[in-house]
């Protein structure tokens, strides 16, 4: 089985140096192979996802992504800039998708700015269509507005869409993940106002039907966002479009304090997929040894088990993750009074240790 | 000076019954009419906007809304649904400017969700564009997907767009907003992804050249939604789409944990506005006399500010408000133990004693 090693930029290559050591660890036979992508994709060969990255990815049976961007790409034209790698990787892929879950870890329970009786014990998952919405939608540009009250002006336009398969597909996903957990699932939509999201929600009501297990309430993206503050504790499953989920899965990581616990999964079809760390590439303190690892370990736990089908290796790495919080080991930014500060590279070899 | 009321639907009545005995306590030549609006415009005339409402509302110099919509009109067309009253009337009367604090009261710090240090003093404003983008662009609605992979399927979609003065204008009121506070003001956008959202960075970086004595930043709409959970008190003003702006507005006034204490205005050119408080109808607590009538009444504060220049006239009822808190009275929303239980009626008289 073959993996595809793309470090990206900022602390991307010391934080998937750590979750390589942990893979290789496990003695399988696993192929592993490493390619620049993001910034450091562009250093290399002036885009930022390379020809030969993309096709590494193609092959590949799962994908280890780190981390990208960086301040120094700011000023590139947009489809030279990093994040374009990651959009590109996901529609090339077909990897529709997202299964981001915000969990809170009891040791870390300090680290939330929520109260504990909020989120102690969260364990969410939102679920995220990734390749479809006002994403990719067509058209879109800067053109001179062709008619209405802003006649003449120029205007920025963008297409919001999603087709019937789409909705079914990642419907799927969601109920599926929601009979294995709490059979709970909240759509979040904007039916009120958007034909996009009226249609979403017509077709989820639809798909239900094939899942009388899971109980289905449809929710509107305001009020998803007020009930995440107030009492994030009563959703299980969250199943939303690519610009919805891409604003709740961020805010509610947030809510657990500790983002670089997070790891996530992006699914294509056949569980291939890309498996990265919720946190982005931080290159404040990129090569400072601060960094922490643990997301892109989890996020190759989730690998062994999505697309690899090793579930006991991604237990053991699970396993091994628990151990090391339980030993108090902490890296800058979970440390807390009474705990042992420790570095990307020390936190790495204590759970290589604990496997 | 003539003040559309419009209670709507739910709580509405009796929580603008409560403001308006407080605007009559003023003893100013307020000449007051009440039409229906919401469900209650549907029930009146079979429009949740009637002509007569509508009409009242242009003509008058600013309108006093309570809230709109029940579970009991869901099965209604969407044309015929309540919260269309609410879309109909920013898009007739122009009424381009949002303005949405998001105001922690020292007395009510218990209410929120979050660690008293992460929210005590809270004191932000999100600026939300509200007659442009994906709200009213067209084209949108059903079809039969034209090209692409799901040629042939049925697909949703709808049109986000801002033209260049619709972002100039927002810009201006934020920028003057920010003037009058602590001078920092963020826009978010999602340049990384959408056209409209470039192009909305550019003009406000241009507009920005006119207000150097302000701070602008920019911030990613999934990184300000984890901000507002992070660090909300680093921000000063927010300006944002009508999108994103309903999602963060609603994010950021329930980390106060007291929703039913926080008014808006949403504002024409020429300072005509309608005021209206940020929760909702709660159609479930509707006419047990337990709602909150504090944002209303607050609502009615910044109507005197803003549309009806009387000032001094809004800092009387607003410190008035902050009197009854001092006092101990608490609605149920707000109640804590150790204060004293009270109703709405109750609560609008406190607040007329307190004047
Ligand atoms: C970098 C950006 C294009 C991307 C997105 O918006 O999808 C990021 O925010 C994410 O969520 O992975
Ligand atoms: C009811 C709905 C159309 C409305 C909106 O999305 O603007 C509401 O959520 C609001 O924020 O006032």
């Amino acid at each position: 089985m073959k993996i595809a090693i793309l470090p990206g930029d900022g602390i991307g290559p010391e934080i998937v140096e750590q979750a390589v050591k942990v893979l290789n660890a496990l003695d399988e036979p696993f192929e592993m192979e490493t390619a620049p992508v993001g910034g450091a994709g562009y250093e290399a060969s002036g885009h930022p996802l390379p020809e030969a990255t993309l096709k590494l990815a193609l092959e590949a049976d799962a994908v280890l992504f780190g981390a990208v961007g960086d301040w120094k790409y700011d000023t590139l034209d947009r489809p030279l800039r990093p994040e374009q790698a990651i959009l590109g990787l996901r529609k090339n892929l077909k990897l529709f998708a997202n299964l981001r879950p915000a969990i809170m870890y009891p040791e870390l329970a300090g680290a939330s700015t929520l109260k504990p009786e909020v989120v102690s014990g969260l364990d969410i998952l939102i679920i995220r269509e990734l390749t479809g919405d006002i994403y990719f939608g067509q058209p879109r540009g800067v053109r001179v507005c062709p008619d209405g009250p802003f006649k003449g002006e120029r205007e920025g336009f963008d297409t919001m869409r999603y087709a019937e398969s789409e909705i079914r597909r990642i419907a799927h996903v969601a109920f599926q993940a929601a009979q294995k957990r709490d059979k709970r699932l909240t759509s979040v939509d904007k039916a009120n106002v958007l034909e996009t999201f009226q249609f979403w929600k017509d077709i989820v009501t639809e798909v239900h039907k094939e899942y009388p297990d899971v109980a289905l309430d449809h929710m509107y993206v305001d009020n998803a966002a007020m009930q995440l503050v107030r009492a994030p504790k009563k959703f299980d499953v969250i199943v939303t479009g690519n610009m919805f989920g891409d604003i709740l899965s961020d805010q509610a990581s947030m809510l657990t304090g500790s983002i670089g616990m997070l790891p996530s999964a992006s699914l294509d079809a056949n569980n291939k997929g890309l498996y990265e760390p919720s946190h982005g590439s931080a290159p404040d303190i990129a090569g400072k040894g601060v960094a922490n690892p643990l997301a892109t370990i989890l996020s190759a736990a989730m690998m062994l088990r999505y697309s690899l089908n090793k579930a006991e290796q991604a237990d053991r790495i699970e396993n091994a993750v628990k151990k090391v919080l339980a030993q108090g080991l902490r890296t800058p930014d979970i440390y807390e009074a009474g705990t042992t500060k420790v570095g990307t590279g020390e936190m790495g070899q204590a759970v290589l240790q604990a496997l």
